[in-house]
């Protein structure tokens, strides 16, 4: 197999290439016949400034990856079937114009409109104060965590693309979430689909790079809003326990799984899923449109990822009606709490933790239906605990 | 009346054009004969880098519009008089390098130095936390707001130029003051003027595009150091009611519309106005120089900006020796105040408001001696009441 | 002496020149013979996006000078010899993504990596409240001051290079701290070395651009790690006094001078020192490699730098394992201690303070001891007092 790798952007050797555009033509990997594309571009003006984008064309699916934010994925379509929300905030914001202290540490929200962005890496969920004591009780540390990390406002200092002449299409990126005296993490993040495929695979590696232990959460906040999500939409996924995170989402549990189309004032639910795996170790989330017609499925590997958020929150269309099924290594609890649970990662200095999912989209009733039988088979592997109320050991 | 519209920035569709000069021949508008001319510049270096500035210049005033500053104008002059004021912040600030939180809510002023800037659109006034109850006593909401809020450092996602065979020149912004689980406030701010007029206009729209009603409060913070001010300047304005901010205003209440020099140590004083209307629905302030040939006139629709602030700040040339008049839709208090003394603005979804105001520049005694006569008939139409000293209404 | 002055950056007058390449050829100034060069060029992506970085290679020496963050070095080398440390922070970061107030208050170390780093000019130190006081104990301001204070994340708005038929190359940036209602310092920072040369000196002057009296604390963060630092490397001194600033210092103050190799889990170790001056009244300190065959010695003018800070932060290689070496106006603790032990300097309007320091590479046994018996004989001029614990004049 003959692969080749083109570098996009590389801060140590000052590369940054926002007018390169990676084709068969360019590259000679042109066997499939397929009019791919790879091209980073710079916006310019509003809170994007200095934003780059690179946009992949599989030949079938679009999609629109931003290096400047985390490498997550603002948007992407698959055919005829866009992969989105439409967040109040427009374009892809810069992070030197996210505060994320803002708002009693929710400023994250000012950036905040992908279609799949990470929230991690040292920390993720709900802002508020994670303190450390010693077994006498003593304060060990104390830090306010703000909402969702830093990981999404953190820019990639190495990006590059690789192609082999098997069609496989990948763009790899480094961020770096560190500070002195602070955590050391590094986010190695590969996205990769085959040309005229209508999937896509995300693999991540975390790693240590600091000299001591060091704690690792991780959550893919995976966000979509209409066409996939509608009045009716529902979420398909095989659980072995399924809990509302508060009395909001308790008050909501007999119909869990089902949509309701944007509602003005609706305050959001969250549902806090154990899911069940299937031979290859994947978790597996289905939301089927509301017509039936079409679904977007998502796998993920239970391996690390042994936890999936239900995030309904279907206000008003003008406020960003969405829903979000969050695959993670802990709950979008504070830290704090979720270290006394024992869902908190630690790794030794040089050690790493693979995160992987993949998407699908189905685009007939034969192929969502297909995805539905799926889930209702690994449902039949184990029972499902349905839990009225928020529990002692998920919920705060 | 033919027109024509050129786009210099649109996010969107990746147009920012720093290069472009729009003139009588670049557009086949020259029929006036005149030498007008529109430009942008991305300034580079210091605390300005990324910073784009409009220059307009109708052939006799130039204007300066910084679309990275939320449409502000950073300084103008009017044939040989500058308006503008000699801020300790040298140049136009890039807003990621505003903290707003900064020394207790005070950071804004970090990029303080604008002949107009906008206070607003959530709200401006004091930093403090604004607090919401229910009837019975209940935190509902609870935020903490710094200086003057947030529209001054958010930058314009699209903005275009109109001209069009009649000499009017207009270039629009619009803005984005937005986040999730956020107010979200759209400005469209249009600046006006025509062809070798010594006169501009602003006529701002604020639109809720969110899917709850929300509040709205803004203030033109209208900024004039030397020449305009000096010993001696003046400030004109018809009003039914005028009262000192706080004890420190009302020290200078016998003498609060005469102005001093440079004074080093001195502390501001803040004096609020209810003005009188004209038949057209405007208020006037007229600011006159300390030799009596030339002025200032603001006028502001008091239908949407009922309140008028005088700001004197005369202090050290070196530390920014200034006034602010500042029209505005309620006073500069912590919303939580204003909200309960009913001044605060609230659009229901979808609704807009619109705020009008322009400026003319006397540059004669006689035109000067006009507009200070025209404050003098308007404000025979009114009894007008000074108050002595702060009052329960107005000052928190 | 002919003399030429090249403007690399004015943002008033729109230059930043990032394409220049100043050399012999290009000036005229080529009688040495040597190939010396200066060159700014503008990183891309990751968090270095934007940052500006003059290189100067005197023939011998290579420094990179960062305008973007207050005219730090980032690193610089000197024949075979690297003069850098190894952050966890890989590249220069754009101080529009440094919070300062992130973590209490040490979001400056989000940034840190330089070899040289001014801390100032308002305050440095530890991060904590300024309360000042009248002497009826009334509160009279109050301040967070976020560690090491603005300096290292403001960018200069003025710089450009001097050079001589001497054979002088200087680089001279300003960088203005100031804020309205607040400080007006301004940094006019020169960098000077000779073609051919293993030295360099930095004459820095600030000035109160302000019309009242200000505060001023200086503190220059040089910090080395490998190869100049490890186990067995010695600091050397002439000290009229040191004092360990805490317990944790205190453990170590027996072998204060001694350097350990990178060790996991180490907590910083920090010593105030009162140096001895020589005849034209300078500082002396000499970092002495491991193996004896270099060092490197900087002289600081204790006029206006009358102290020296020795921080041993041999951690983990992964986690930055290096020392600080610290000459300052003041000791890094809080403002307000500083200020009741009256080391804290006022300038008044207008005035202005130089302070000066500079660097001079060993590459030999031989220039070693040199430097080592400089030492030596100046420490005879004075007894040295050693505390054996944190005394109260120098710590809180």
């Amino acid at each position: 197999m003959k692969s080749k790798r083109i570098t996009l952007i590389d801060v140590g050797s000052g590369t940054c290439e926002t007018d390169t555009v990676i084709t068969p033509a360019s590259t000679g990997f042109n066997a499939s016949g397929l009019d791919w594309s790879v091209q980073m571009v710079r916006l310019r003006g509003g809170v994007s400034d200095g934003v780059d984008i690179i946009r992949l064309h599989n030949g079938y699916l679009n999609l629109s990856i931003v290096p400047t934010r985390g490498m997550g994925i603002w948007k992407a379509d698959c055919g005829r079937i866009p992969l989105k929300w439409d967040s109040p905030v427009l374009h892809p914001v810069h992070p030197s114009l996210v505060d994320q202290s803002r708002r009693g540490g929710i400023g994250w929200l000012d950036g905040f409109n992908e279609l799949i962005c990470r929230c991690g890496l040292g920390w993720h969920g709900a802002p508020g104060t994670d303190t450390q004591r010693d077994r006498d009780g003593n304060v060990v540390s104390e830090q306010f965590l703000p909402l969702h990390g830093r990981i999404a406002n953190l820019a990639a200092h190495q990006v590059f693309v690789d192609i082999d002449d098997n069609g496989s299409i990948a763009v790899t990126g480094v961020v770096d979430e560190t500070s002195v005296f602070g955590e050391r993490l590094r986010l190695t993040s590969r996205l990769s689909t085959k040309a005229d495929s209508s999937k896509f695979a995300i693999n991540d590696t975390v790693t240590n790079m600091g000299g001591s232990p060091a704690e690792v959460e991780m959550l893919y906040h995976c966000n979509f809003g209409t066409p996939l999500l509608g009045e009716g939409a529902m979420l398909h996924t095989a659980a072995e326990r399924i809990a509302p995170r508060d009395a909001r989402a308790a008050e909501g549990m007999d119909h869990w799984e089902t949509f309701s189309g944007p509602t003005s004032g609706y305050a959001e639910q969250v549902y806090f899923v154990a899911p069940i795996s299937d031979d290859s170790g994947n978790g597996l989330a289905v939301l089927e449109s509301p017509e039936r017609q079409s679904a977007v499925a998502l796998r993920f590997e239970t391996a690390t990822l042994p936890w999936f958020t239900l995030w309904k929150n279907t206000q008003a269309a003008e406020d960003g009606y969405c829903c979000g099924l969050e695959p993670s290594s802990s709950l979008p609890n504070n830290r704090q709490f979720e270290r006394e649970q024992g869902r908190v990662i630690t790794l030794d200095s040089a050690a790493s933790i693979d995160f992987s999912l993949s998407f699908q989209v189905a685009e007939s009733q034969e192929q969502t239906q297909a995805l539905i039988d799926e889930v209702q088979q690994r449902q039949q592997q184990a029972d499902r605990v349905t839990e009225a109320n928020p529990t002692a050991d998920l919920s705060p």
